[in-house]
């Protein structure tokens, strides 16, 4: 139970936190903090809750990121509907405060900080593209929450690592389909713009969890024990 | 009193050095540092007073953080008073320092990097809008610290994720109240805007609190020992 | 057989991360991410892959840190070979999916995130500046990867340090010569520019792995045990 | 010697890396990094060379540094004289570089990166005003050197306040001075722009190794052992 708090609250964060920073300051006339702000902030949502609250569930905080762990042989198959179910509750819930502050001085909240593709993408990259991204990016995104945590992995680091592997992940592909890779915050903001956004839903629930899949299976391969002698300060 | 000039200097450094980005380099033609700037420097005041002075004094550098740390059974209530007292008393002192270098080159100091709602707020945020997003911003911050010193987490990387838990508040919430989640920051350029500022401190001084208390609480619920079998590489 | 697997994913991730954030976001009206942007996606590039895969193949993800390795005798002569036709596959591999995305809203690659110098250089930076600019970079990169997995460098750092590393160079030298400081991720989008990129290639081959020879030489004698009593929390 | 050697490489790499992206990247037409980009290169030169040549030389790369550290007693009185020597050589050599760099595409070097006040401060700060930034900025960055490598402090995570601090004091002083903290760094611009940056060179020899002393002097007494027990993650 306490688990699932957990998760509720991490996946507030990261929707809060990274939905927020979009709607809120991304175009701000003439401070703006652009995209590489809300690339910062999405990867500091999960780098923050990381550090403290990784010792109580782990901190997935991403339906695709649970299903990614569960298939790569971390995460027991009896936690993975509990955890995606307070996931996709706790960005609802971010959702709604973030509706309640946005509108707070007049604005709609327009499209929301909804993900899509073709004439919804923000560059207009075409529904192919969009779906190579975000299966391209869970899938790199596992690799590296896999490769981290794995015993051999220096102590400590796998928070800042799987942060700012998020916070790259957003660098390149925000122009391309707002950036996913996490059904629960493509759920929570689409929920609140309907039409066109849920429509385009499927894709940012499919491309993550397919992504997530095939890491999840390709880093146990890799995992088998290698013998490389590492230098000291890499241990 | 080692602790108490620690907390005078850390909260120094926190008003210099966040606020004075703000000041002196945000709005800069051409070159300026925006809010992205300005987020980063207030998180770095954090995080490098956290490994200078976190062995003296534990760098809360805030009053709500002291009374957060209070709430959830991690700081001696016979400390708080004195804590608060050097809090402000650093911030007040920055403030000064920073209104002499401001003014230097024939500048008005303006509003300063005072916080504020309304008409007052950056984004033109309503009271509401500001309450809410100082009271969840400042209860994220506190869960935040408390699970990032929690005994389970990782050793030594507490003031990364809580110097740039500050950084990502800051990159939401900027254009909603100028960002406070600090009493001791807002009062230091309160008194100097003084009119409007004073009048609309009480907000970050009752917000920013509210949301420490409840994070207190919180948690300690959540804070029982789980049976989480953690990843090497997280512990 | 796993580390060239490793090797290849990695630099696959170099490119599509480094060159990705180049090509699709860094220009994006208003919102762009502009050289910070993407000096930062090279960096985490590397910085996520070394805490994920360092442990597997040592993270080089660069012809030139492979033999700037085997100079400096970390790095074993009969993998050398192998190491690097894995990276240039690798990159190449990324350069195909970047292809694919890019032109997915209907654009050209243009000049793709080729590297050049004389009037191919971003700032139209001559031959000889592009020649020590790129020799320096990579001496730099390489001295620093030598010294951070010393085995009497703080351990579990080297990621961090060595990926903002590369982030620094990206800061410095984009005008340059769109920063190559790594073969593999220069041969991959020459051969998709074609023509002046492929004539021009030679540069970032030779200016790197030259970079890398002279780091390797230098880093051992430096390396003799001195007899510094550090303070502890370097260490 | 060693040391002195390590000294001369860093500080080389401190102004190619600080210095060299203020005059290649910073005003670059629509991509330019700007202060934040220039502001994350110096910092991430030491931070680099922190955990590169820590283990040689202890990284000063910087007089002021030097003597605030003797002041502390942290450095032996024999060792302050060759290190300042080999630190501002190597900044010289760092110039020289750029210098060829900078003109190699037809470009004057202008003001190059040189530190100035009043007329030729960036935002036109008077005298006093850069002096009395100057001082607090190295008063502020030698206490968190003197804390972050204190015995007590977190092993291992020295070179990332550090280095981040000068990040952060770039966010705040650039407009003021163009930041120096750093004889080293103002002398290597100095000689090559002549007249005015001569003229006022002083100022930033003379404010940095004060704040540095008061530094060492008020660490001293703030040094001594207190009794707070700290939480487990913050050792």
């Amino acid at each position: 139970m306490k688990k699932n708090i957990a998760e509720f609250i991490g996946t507030f964060w990261l929707v809060f936190g990274g939905c927020g920073s979009a709607l809120l300051a991304a175009s701000f006339p003439h401070l703006g903090i652009g995209f590489v702000g809300v690339a910062i902030a999405f990867g500091l949502t999960v780098l923050t809750i990381a550090y403290s609250m990784g010792h109580i569930s782990g901190a997935h905080l991403n339906p695709a990121v649970t299903i990614g762990l569960w298939a790569g042989g971390r995460h027991p198959a009896g936690e993975v509907l509990p955890y995606i179910v307070s996931q996709i509750a706790g960005g609802l819930a971010a959702a709604v405060v973030l509706y309640f502050i946005v509108t707070g001085n007049g604005s709609s909240i327009g499209t929301f900080a909804a993900n899509g593709y073709g004439e919804y993408s923000p560059g207009k990259y075409s529904l192919p593209a969009a779906f190579v991204t975000e299966t391209v990016m869970t899938f790199m995104f596992l690799m590296i929450i896999l490769g981290a945590t794995d015993e051999r992995a220096p102590k400590g680091f796998a928070g800042i690592a799987i942060g700012l592997a998020l916070t790259l992940i957003h660098l390149v592909s925000i122009p391309v389909t707002n950036t996913s890779v996490n059904p629960a915050r493509s759920i929570s903001q689409a929920v609140f713009v309907g039409g066109w956004a849920i429509a385009q839903l499927w894709l940012f629930i499919v491309a993550p969890i397919l992504g997530a899949l095939i890491a999840g299976v390709a880093y146990k391969y890799l995992n088998e024990k290698t013998t490389l002698k590492l230098p000291a300060a890499l241990e």
